[in-house]
């Protein structure tokens, strides 16, 4: 039995393999992916992301717990740009997600992919889109950062969570971030903090000013997600915000907007593989590297030449 | 006189336009970059970056206010990745950065260029090598997220300095980011609150192990950006980082990886330019969406398609 047939078999080890042979980029991705893509497509994917400290994994957790119960199969992939190097601090954090272990219909993923510069965005969709496949209903895709890359991520998403906790200043970091404009809820964790109203109404005027552009009526929902507090009321906005969405007129757009971002990291990745393994390989990089360093040639004219090499490869089919 | 010339005879407002110009991937940017190409390669690069709120912007001020009292000539860069929706609520940050307009040997430039997607790290290079060929000295680059793109930039810096604040967690959340592996420097800012003494035990713990590899000793640097304290060591800090590196051997290493990331630049920046403008246009990108939606087209070999047509093109002198 192959691992596809086993992946089609319901076999959480086999989903495991799959993703790691995406995050390795194994040679068989190309097959693998348009079988994935095939089978994929019916996932409801909500991106929660916010500063760190926010609470955002306590969060994710008790929201999965919450689907669970219901017996939804649930996917969680946690993005986190850590290397090796600080693998070891990060088990402390990761310790309360292996309570999920007693759930059958849960299926975590971490994440961390600190290194392969620009292919995060792609790599997530892409393990995202095999939970799907696998039969996940909803993946919970939590993003540490506030970077570009992370809000490419919660971008792809279906609904996008903003998480903030009420401490001074926060709700203007978020603005700061972009944040503001990828949210479709708010949540503000840790709520029994002191300025939890401040902030709440801080944001509503935005959301306001935000709701007569698209007709959503953005809710900033209040939790405290280690006691439980809020997380149903988050899950039905959440609800809420899917049903909006299926009966909107700019879904449409939307969805084209999707497949367009989905082209773009595909093209993007597989032109950066394309350059590393066959244009600006080793040799070709050494053979510029003297010139400019010693002054004969800029960047700009070497990259010319690499065209023009190429050019010519790819005329003789020497490519 | 020229936009060039005045660059060169020194007008700030030329300098200005040659940003803006980078910015828009103006038409004449590739006659333009060689020539900045060949004025730069002096200024020294030091980017700082760290989690939201923790005093960055003022950091680089003062920062900034000690290099100009001293006649150097300072560039400053904040990257920010927000958007025009959220520009009015940033002024109130951007308020201090005018009080620099009293120094004539200050250069602030920020840069809101959420949206253009993958573009921002290279850029943002661009833009220094502009200040860099202006005759900027010393170029501050302020990265607010923790994110890949923002990493990516501060791995260009010749010295890194991650700013943290004494929080409970916040150098968990700092391994987490990513950001202790790119640290030449640490800053605790807003040591006079609780927990900054902590945190420089718990950060040199891990300090200690990152020197036995590199033989840097990474110093942790306690500021009170708003009362001035301690921006006298950071800048000394810095100064003795760039002096270690001079002596490093594997410097020559660094050298050479810094080329090759900026010739991977150009040529994916070129390589796109040309599939947006000539290859996945909107005509194009309409007649893949239409068959993706229906099923009859995976993105896979949507993007096939696209690179046998760029190879095409390039073989034929089309590019």
């Amino acid at each position: 039995m192959t691992v596809l047939d086993e992946f089609f078999a319901g076999q959480k080890l086999a989903l495991s393999k799959i993703i790691s042979h995406i995050e390795n980029d194994g040679p068989q991705l190309r097959e693998l992916l348009p079988i994935l893509y095939d089978k994929a497509g019916r996932a409801y994917k909500v991106g929660l992301t916010g500063p760190p400290g926010a609470g955002k994994s306590t969060l994710v957790h008790k929201l999965a717990e919450l689907y669970a119960e219901r017996n939804h199969q649930v996917g969680i992939i946690a993005v986190d740009p850590s290397s090796p190097f600080t693998e070891g601090a990060l088990l402390g954090d990761r310790i309360r997600m292996q309570n999920l272990a007693a759930y059958p219909n849960i299926f975590i993923r971490s994440m961390a992919t600190r290194g392969s510069t620009g292919g995060l965005a792609a790599s997530t969709g892409e393990v995202a889109m095999a939970m799907d496949a696998f039969g996940k209903e909803t993946i919970l895709i939590e993003t540490v950062g506030v970077g570009q890359v992370e809000l490419d991520i919660a971008d792809s998403c279906d609904t996008t969570v903003v998480v903030l906790v009420p401490e001074s200043g926060d709700s203007i970091q978020a603005l700061k971030a972009g944040l503001m404009e990828i949210a479709d809820i708010f949540v503000i964790n840790k709520a029994d903090r002191p300025g939890a109203s401040k902030m709440a109404s801080e944001l509503s005027i935005i959301l306001d000013f935000k709701k007569q552009k698209t007709g959503w009526e953005y809710p900033v929902v209040k939790t405290e997600a280690v006691n439980e507090i809020g997380i149903d009321e988050l899950k039905d906005k959440i609800a809420a915000h899917r049903e909006f969405l299926s009966a909107d007129s700019r879904n449409e757009y939307h969805r084209r907007r999707k497949i367009k971002t989905e082209l773009f990291h595909i093209l993007d990745k597989r032109l950066k593989a394309h350059i590393a393994e066959h244009i600006l390989t080793e040799d070709v990089f050494n053979k510029y590297i003297e010139q400019i360093r010693a002054g004969e040639l800029n960047p700009y004219d070497a990259v010319d030449r690499i065209i023009t090499t190429l050019m010519r490869d790819i005329a003789n089919g020497r490519f």
